[in-house]
């Protein structure tokens, strides 16, 4: 089985079709995908990813709790911002949340028209998610939602990190010229994780708004066994058990 | 000044604006941007890049000398395909020539609408590159051709064997994430390139075509002392003397 990584939403078209069935694994290590996985572990219900701060509204005029993030702030109107810590079981537990944040949850509504699975994935969840994709034995399409749609290391190192495991396992093959870049990333980048992240372009963009709190939370493998999955009936994430 | 990498032309627009004066260095290492750099050093007066295999034919119809590749193959109307080794003195010296490639010529075309000075970059002249960019001191965007829009090994090795030639020289600074990236794959290749790239996807492709002959060429640095550069006002790409 095959395990490919597209760096950057805007290139999802050219890794899938409409006919392929793949295993998608959505990723956005700072902070949404490590967000959807903490209040799935704290209990959420089910996540609804919309695209837009006006659907999220309309959601919140319904009674839902509602997350929203624009450029790494919380909205104003929101119950929670894009921080994994906001996410506790007292607020989340038995909820249904509808989240809306830049570029994550834009990422998951264009795969979510594919005939494939769509999974999230996060340091959090990483074991959990390499355990399904090899019960699944199906090729893996790692999505990087990235900031802008431009290249990130965060999510990049990730890709190498999950890569690394699936290949230990067996089932998949890391062939493809993005597999073996981000194996080979991940190999320089393990040793020493932290200082390698904290170059990124994107903790200097959430500590220069006093957001760097989750970071650490951010890098931690398997705070969470649990895999949140796309589930198109409802539109919605939820917990595959 | 800054470096930052840009790893398919469709992610072009997320890296640069109109209004910007960088230096956009167009990469196609297998095989389009080594064999322009080598009709240049064999001679070439100039080199016409086109999009469309019907303005390369139109152009061979008024008499110039065409190079057309799809897929990787020659196209049976044309004089050269994409292999440097095609583009002898013997026949393209002194001569305007007209190209065609199934990627590369697509990214120039793409880049050439912009502000900035586009030039073409390979392993063959990859110093005097380094060069030019170090004396007009501008911030530089390095721009993978690829496949389809894909991420790929060889045009990713060859920024990061740039990148650390021009941090050497002290006026450009990889603090990009996509330039950290591309410094650490190339320490991981650097000492043994040949079995790094022989695993791509794209020599799989050149080899089942029967074309390896030149991959060894277009892993070669320095054999051409020149850069190219896209000259807006004749739509061509020429030699910067």
């Amino acid at each position: 089985m095959k395990i490919e990584i597209c760096f950057s939403p805007a290139l999802y078209s050219y890794y899938t079709s409409k006919k392929e069935d793949k295993i998608i694994i959505i990723v956005d290590i700072l902070r949404a995908s490590t967000s959807i996985c903490t209040a799935f572990n704290n209990g959420a219900n089910s996540i609804i990813p919309v695209a837009t701060i006006h659907e999220a509204k309309e959601y919140k005029s319904k009674g839902y709790l509602v997350g929203a993030e624009r450029n790494v702030k919380r909205c104003r109107f929101a119950d929670f911002g894009n921080s994994p810590l906001e996410y506790t079981s007292e607020k989340v537990k038995d909820k249904d949340i509808v989240l809306t944040t830049t570029y994550c949850t834009k990422a998951i509504k264009k795969a979510s028209k594919d005939q494939s699975t769509m999974i999230i994935g996060s340091f959090s969840n990483i074991t959990a998610v390499v355990n399904y994709c090899v019960e699944k034995k199906k090729d893996v399409l790692i999505v990087c939602a990235g900031w802008n749609n431009r290249f990130n290391i965060e999510d990049t190192i990730f890709c190498g990190a999950l890569t690394k495991k699936l290949v230990i396992k067996g089932v998949h093959a890391a062939n493809s010229d993005s597999s073996q870049a981000v194996l080979a990333l991940w190999r320089n980048a393990e040793p020493d994780m932290w200082s390698y992240i904290s170059r990124s372009e994107h903790i200097k963009r959430l500590e220069a708004n006093g957001l760097e709190d989750s970071i650490a939370y951010c890098l931690t493998e398997d705070t969470a066994a649990i895999v949140p999955v796309y589930d198109k009936e409802t539109g919605s994430l939820i917990i595959d058990r």
